[in-house]
């Protein structure tokens, strides 16, 4: 797997653009993005698991039921969520609208929001630019990278990747972009990612990669602890690597589902760190549970605790916190076998042993936590010499002052 | 039911007292309690759910088995919690000591801790002191307030509050005094809660009225999402008022039951007004639900997201939160029938309506979300005429700067 520039515009048939058009009223930052295929491409896409959906989620999960697309376009400074029929026609409108520029099927288009929940979206605003909007398509860095800027809201990061893998004896490659800094947590809060590959995939096999893929890489992240209304994952696979089909249950599957989970983990790990007001990207990593599943449940409280959060912010090692967490996770465990390690750049440190306490240098750990990527390293014990024990990793930040600031005034 | 001065020791028979034993080994901050009844009590108690429990728990546990208490003494400075046999000795220790200055028995005893988890309780500055912490005891002012001044850590507020109810013709008095700021949610994170009174009341009536109250008070309240390992609540019942027994199922029972949840709901809305950093106390009322339940989990999801409690801290009428929080909160709701309302001293505003935007005036909403106490009051709108629907209420408090400045840095 090999790192290329490109972003969403890498794979072969895909242009990006993005531009003002309005819907941010406060700023002339970009707040519509396209992203679209010279081809038809297969497509696969999972959706936010809230009960409030935001109406282009609805608008975009009967599109992907046909199974192929040809663009997608998002907007950000508006959720268009909580805004009834209204706002189902909205978003049925922008998929018309970019369908028009490119005589497709309104069905051929996706549609993505992020922004604030309830206010109209002023569609007026798409309907005045959507031309401009396609002309600033692009097949190179101006055209992903100003895509990218679009979906961003209080995004800091820019959080795209681009690879080349080979498939058989062919070249085929992966780029992805996405948004996403707070309202996430495990099961994909506001988070918009788009993933473009030229691979040549059946239907079936590309969305059983991507389910895996965001199992194992978005649905393991978290910043606050809430879930939008507006989170997608849509990939769109367009054929033109001309690779021999990638089908179900292969060794070729196999691979492109490895390389698809290592490039969602990768963007978690940047949306982790990205959190909002986040000065560290915590990792935790639980080993010695009674399956996978169970580490993964104890690794996401852990990482959800706003106490362990606020300690890793003030490089406090109060290991206590995190058997406490532990704790009202929910699973048995038992604390006596259980051990607890801080590792970062700066070393490994052994702070809780056998559910206890353990002698460590305070200044020794307090330089490991003061670096900017953390580790909890956390070892249930209950795995034997045969039976290494579940093992889950699960990505999150440090809950700072600036969080709240952020937060207390979104709106406005 | 009539206010009444002496807190703990406003009921006949008891005494209560406080000091510095150097358990806060930075500080002389009393961090030794004691209260004491003259006769055996009638007890009943209510322990963390935290699968890690302190040492405290596990002895005071063994000992209200036996359904008699004569004292409790807690300390605060530090949890033990994660300390092992050493640990359990320690707690045992504690309520020995306690016993034997009053020539009673260990088993008569409770114990509680709160403070740092992990490091080992240094029983030795116990029991030096012990015997000034029984010289401490006093029936008065001095006495109850040293006792609660001593259990309190990063909390504010002193929280104590004392009635006299009528049971018959009989004058019965309740006292209580509370700890607990941050680490608190649904179901009592580290919260210590101890009531006395001089009712005569069978132990199995105690036990079920505690339940109860504690369901409808200390269960529905949250900070920050973490559960302790150390909370209890725990009741003593002298019998000194000379009523007629109260046994299960009698009149007297219900109204007893109402005056102790009364008392709870007290403490629990004067614990979250003093969460850790909060400035404002937030009551989430749902109802419409399809039950009490149901209504409770929405309720609970609403005051525990960390984007409506930083919405709250900025005065920022963002409804959209409200429909996103009750939307992952799990159980299945009509967006389309639900309403908001936010509501405090300063008038109440509608800000949602069947799901969507209603127009209001943000100065009148930030006017109303700029006071110390906030509702926020949801109508899922699953009532009908018959049934208005299931209903709970649940109390929290905002998220502020001072929540990561406090726990950025709690050890030290």
């Amino acid at each position: 797997m090999k790192d290329i520039t490109g972003g969403v515009c890498a794979p072969k048939g895909f242009k990006a653009g993005g531009i003002w058009c309005g819907i941010k009223a406060n700023s002339k930052k970009r707040d519509l993005a396209l992203i679209y295929s010279e081809k038809a491409c297969t497509a696969a896409a999972m959706f936010t698991t809230n009960k409030v959906q935001a109406a282009c989620i609805k608008v975009s999960q009967e599109h992907i039921a046909g199974g192929k697309l040809r663009a997608i376009i998002a907007n950000s400074g508006n959720a268009n969520a909580c805004t009834g029929e209204a706002g189902l026609q909205a978003a049925r409108r922008m998929a018309e609208l970019a369908a028009d520029e490119f005589a497709i099927s309104g069905n051929e288009v996706a549609v993505a929001s992020t922004g604030v929940i309830g206010v109209p979206l002023p569609i007026a605003a798409i309907e005045s630019s959507i031309e401009a909007l396609a002309n600033s398509l692009s097949g190179d860095e101006a055209g992903h990278s100003a895509a990218l800027d679009a979906i961003m809201t209080t995004d800091i990061r820019k959080k795209e990747i681009s690879v080349e893998v080979m498939v058989g004896n062919v070249p085929v490659r992966i780029g992805a972009m996405c948004k996403g800094s707070g309202m996430v947590h495990p099961n994909m809060a506001t988070m918009l990612c788009f993933i473009t590959c030229d691979a040549h995939i059946s239907s079936d096999a590309l969305d059983k990669s991507l389910r895996k893929a965001v199992e194992l890489s978005f649905h393991r992240m978290t910043i606050d602890g809430d879930t939008s209304t507006n989170d997608c994952v849509i990939i769109m696979a367009s054929g033109n690597a001309e690779n021999k089909e990638i089908t179900s249950g292969t060794m070729d599957h196999d691979f492109f589902t490895r390389v698809l989970t290592e490039i969602c983990v990768r963007l978690s790990r940047e949306i982790a760190r990205d959190g909002e007001g986040a000065t560290k990207l915590i990792t935790v990593s639980v080993g010695g549970a009674a399956d996978d599943n169970t580490a993964c449940v104890f690794a996401k409280s852990v990482a959800s605790s706003s106490l362990v959060k606020a300690a890793i912010f003030g490089a406090d090692a109060n290991w206590g916190r995190v058997l406490c967490a532990l704790g009202y996770a929910g699973p048995d465990f038992n604390p006596s076998t259980t051990k607890v390690d801080f590792r970062s750049s700066a070393g490994t440190i052994n702070v809780c042993s056998r559910g206890g306490s353990v002698p460590f240098s305070e200044d020794a750990a307090k330089n490991i936590l003061s670096q900017n990527e953390i580790e909890i390293v956390i070892d249930l014990g209950a795995g034997s010499p045969d039976y290494l024990g579940g093992q889950a990793t699960v990505w999150g930040c440090d809950l700072s002052y600036d969080y709240v600031k952020i937060n207390g005034n979104y709106r406005s």
